[in-house]
């Protein structure tokens, strides 16, 4: 790795154009809103023709991991070594202006460049237990471990965090100076990922406890404080 | 446009290879995920390398629009004519069976493959207004209309969507018949977005009232009721 990709995921390409202050490219800001993300979107390209899948995701250090069917066309495509994209976006709020030309969206996201690697057999079940404790923290410990078929009907794939730009747009409209004398509401309609009552299976044993970590599942930040790796 | 595209979306690049099931292709089911939707994830190829950038949509009829500044690198690559792939995905909740190779998230989501096509200049607003709309129906009436000098830095596209696809996942996790004696609590964890309590613009006037369409906003189906065309 190149001294200066060390210190910044910047590049070329993750340089951010428009609104270029609203960019971030510090490890430390990429890897929050990862942590704080549920699902990524992939894209990847087909004969030239882009394809953007949703996906769950685990991320260990400088690493996101993916995964999903061996059988499924994004999997394999991407497990050649093609140049991949993963986007996490996590929506904050809608930005009330008075004019539609400033009217925006507060949100954090991240783009991450990068080649898609196939994860070893020895390391596939450590990867997925990222991505399952990503999710549900404390979940893992309590279901089926894996057998050796599902492992082998599991593509697991390894991106680099190497090259990537996180975009932050928060706080309240910014109106040209004239607008602000006009009569309309102005500012921001927070807007979040909220969980409800869980539906237990139809299934279920009668008196099976809700979990705790079910129950006090958060979705924002604080869902992120990583379990001890085992 | 053949005529078997006027009754599915579907085509050898839409149709789905894993979870068939979970599929589906007519326009009735891929429209009300559009229109409950808030955002898009924007799939394009510069130089081989997929970028996936999360953008405000809004749709009328069989076409979706998405805008920008005029300078930006996204906007004026697809511009270009060269293939896009927008996708819409609505997270439902956390699908937690007794094993990891079950569990799963339920979740709709649509993807569109198409070409964008600059708006013309005429049309800007009508497309804008569907935009602002979609987000926050309602709002348009209330804000200052765009001046030349807006429209002429908002870059508008079109993509048709002639050929997409849904996949939709919802409903209790599916165990191996054997899973269902272990001990483990499972079920669904819905998960959905909501709203919190406007924040007011600082420099909003005291005693400026908030609008009904944002005391009363819905992000759910609901919201997708489209306004009269103007």
């Amino acid at each position: 790795m190149p001294p200066d990709i060390q210190t910044t995921l910047k590049s070329p390409r993750t340089k951010l154009k428009r609104y270029a202050k609203r960019g971030h490219h510090d490890f430390d800001t990429v890897a929050a809103i990862l942590d704080e993300g549920l699902y990524c979107h992939v894209g990847f390209v087909v004969d030239g023709q882009p394809y953007v899948i949703p996906t769950a995701y685990g991320r260990e250090d400088r690493t996101v991991y993916i995964h999903g069917a061996a059988a499924s066309r994004m999997l394999n495509t991407v497990a050649t070594g093609i140049p991949v994209c993963i986007t996490v976006t996590l929506l904050d709020g809608l930005v009330l202006a008075r004019s539609g030309f400033n009217s925006s969206i507060n949100y954090r996201s991240v783009v991450i460049l990068g080649k898609a690697v196939p994860v070893e057999a020895h390391n596939k079940v450590h990867a997925l237990t990222l991505i399952s404790e990503h999710l549900l923290p404390g979940r893992w410990d309590e279901i089926r471990a894996p057998t050796r078929k599902e492992l082998n009907a599991t593509t697991v794939l390894a991106v680099a965090i190497n090259e990537a730009s996180a975009k932050i747009r928060n706080g309240p409209p910014h109106d040209n100076e004239a607008d602000y004398a006009l009569p309309c509401w102005a500012g921001v309609v927070p807007i979040k990922l909220s969980k409800a009552t869980p539906v237990p299976d139809p299934r279920l044993a009668a008196k099976t406890p809700l979990p705790s970590y079910v129950r006090n599942y958060r979705l924002d930040a604080s869902r992120s404080a990583k379990p001890a790796r085992k």
